[in-house]
């Protein structure tokens, strides 16, 4: 299934709020409504809002074709701000967008038409490239998995947080397609549900065997020794491998490290912000209470009650025993290590 | 708010599964609703499914009251056998019930009548220290909380646990009453989320202030040095100190271990099982995958992917800073540490 459509000038978005109840693509024809899908989360995932940030880019090029230079930069401009000011934590975002502002800024001189061709071609090329990438971290990370493996996951870092095959998911399926037996478990992933509602979906329909926990009984399981080791996608790697990624990733790097099991990241490079020297500096979104407040319109929690509603944590580059990126492998990550595996 | 009511000879229970939004009094006439309260989680909580088993053999001593004795006792039996049944991992609902036993046995060869007067007497006692026990928990415990202190605490070890008061919160209505500062984080608690539900409705009713939290993001918290201490109760405690509570109860106390922060557990006398070694043997309720799979009739996972759904996990002694019961502080708690407390 894929998480993005580009068809026909226009980008079709699976709305993952409905998952697993409903399959349904809104058609987005201008940047506007790519970006209320970014906010909204109709659209999640590093990866995929990066590819969805470029398509919105791709059509707002389109719209204003026919205007003159200036205003069609200007205009492109308005639609890079916008969409990269939807969400602060995945530089997946600003990666994408930047790229296709370069191929803009590059072709200066040319006629707006030309260049809205250009970026719809680099918009394509970005959505072709993340799933090529994808399948070469599969590749990789594949090695990491036992022949027999029992594997936690948290969130979604699957085919529906990329353009297509996944991440973290990637691994997994890479994993059983060299005959691995596997059985994924999934944090419930509160308070959005990804992991109920979206990993278990990925995985149970291509019959990979999958059990869903609520994320406070991850510690229990690995002290009964139900889990071999833990592998989760990530929104931003700063240069010294601390990573930020859905909130209740860091406990589970502690618990893994007091259990001594493995603690994997699978990312592709487009993920890592060199210019960051440490996690401390990446920005960590908070988003409303109601998430918490309320399920389904259902109140949880009594009125005039606060809550508190991170939707990322940083994991220090320490509690992690590996990164997989689709260049290969850096084990037990630092500073050097990130530099010397992102420049080969 | 009680979470139990005795009057006129009926056990008035309040349905805690429609907390915060509406406050409604079942009426159980007979042991078998009372059952059902138990089972289905109207009423829970160590101590409070202890008492209104304990009003439930009352129900059924004073509806037998009638019958020869050999038929009494058997009826009496009957009842204590299908109350015990209900919930394995609270240790306090066999405790209340041998208790109830024990009056009825002593008095053998008393009428039926008198019997059951004697037990409605007991189970009223059983209520009427329950609050009386919490109060010299909150009493011992309020030393153990800073003048300004934020506390984490997971699920509901409140009064709507109890008979009134609370174990965990008794503790932190003591401290709040000796004018101490105190910032309560509430673990939303899944999957029945009695933190969000309930322990934020116990709280914010006598406004002391508290934020809700999902569960995963207890261990970001500690990192960001948000919390001071970590507050749990207790379903059952072994002869060696490790602690059966709600399940996530493990994982806080790891993650409180690896951040040097004081994990406490309040709990009576009655909630300690010294005929158990160790936590391996303490028995871990299942419950129905509905719990994860479902909300309010929404479906959250795929059909036919499976969940794994402990209501409880143990925690070793070796995480505990120190147990409140109502003689005073067991600190770093162990077998003959134990022994002695509860001896003394």
């Amino acid at each position: 299934m894929k998480s993005l459509i580009w068809r026909e000038g226009n980008l079709e978005v699976l709305d993952q709020r409905l998952l697993p109840e409903k399959v349904y693509y809104m058609e987005c024809r201008n940047w506007r409504s790519v970006a209320e899908c970014i906010k909204g989360m109709a659209v999640r995932g590093a990866p995929a809002i990066g590819a969805a940030a470029a398509f919105g880019l791709a059509l707002a090029a389109r719209e204003h074709a026919q205007e003159k230079e200036e205003a069609f930069y200007k205009r492109l401009r308005e639609a890079a701000e916008g969409l990269k000011s939807t969400r602060p934590t995945a530089v997946n975002l600003a990666w994408a967008v930047d790229r296709i502002l370069a191929v803009a800024e590059g072709q200066k001189g040319q006629s707006p038409e030309k260049i809205a061709d250009l970026i719809v071609a680099e918009a394509e090329a970005i959505a072709r490239e993340d799933e090529q990438v994808n399948r070469a971290i599969g590749e990789h990370g594949a090695a990491l998995v036992g022949e027999t493996s029992r594997i936690l996951t948290h969130c979604n870092a699957g085919a529906l947080a990329t353009v297509g095959y996944g991440t973290a998911l990637g691994v997994i399926r890479s994993a059983v397609a060299r005959g691995k037996k596997v059985h994924v478990y999934a944090d419930e992933t509160r308070p959005y549900l990804q992991g109920s509602r979206l990993t278990a979906f990925e995985l149970s329909r291509e019959n990979i065997p999958v059990t869903v926990i609520a994320d406070n009984m991850a510690g229990f399981l690995m002290k009964q020794k139900k889990i071999d080791l833990v592998l989760v996608g990530a929104d931003r790697i700063a240069a010294n491998g601390d990573v930020a990624n859905k909130i209740g990733t860091y406990s589970l790097a502690v618990l893994a490290h007091f259990h001594g099991i493995p603690f994997y990241v699978a990312a592709p490079l487009s993920t890592f912000d060199l210019s960051l020297k440490s996690g401390d500096e990446i920005p960590i979104e908070e988003r409303c209470a109601e998430e918490l407040t309320h399920f389904h319109g259902v109140r949880l929690t009594p009125e005039g009650v606060g809550c508190y509603n991170p939707s990322f944590d940083v994991t220090p580059a320490g509690l992690v025993t590996a990164i997989v990126t689709e260049k290969g492998i850096i084990e037990k990550p630092d500073a050097e290590k990130i530099r010397r595996h992102v420049e080969k």
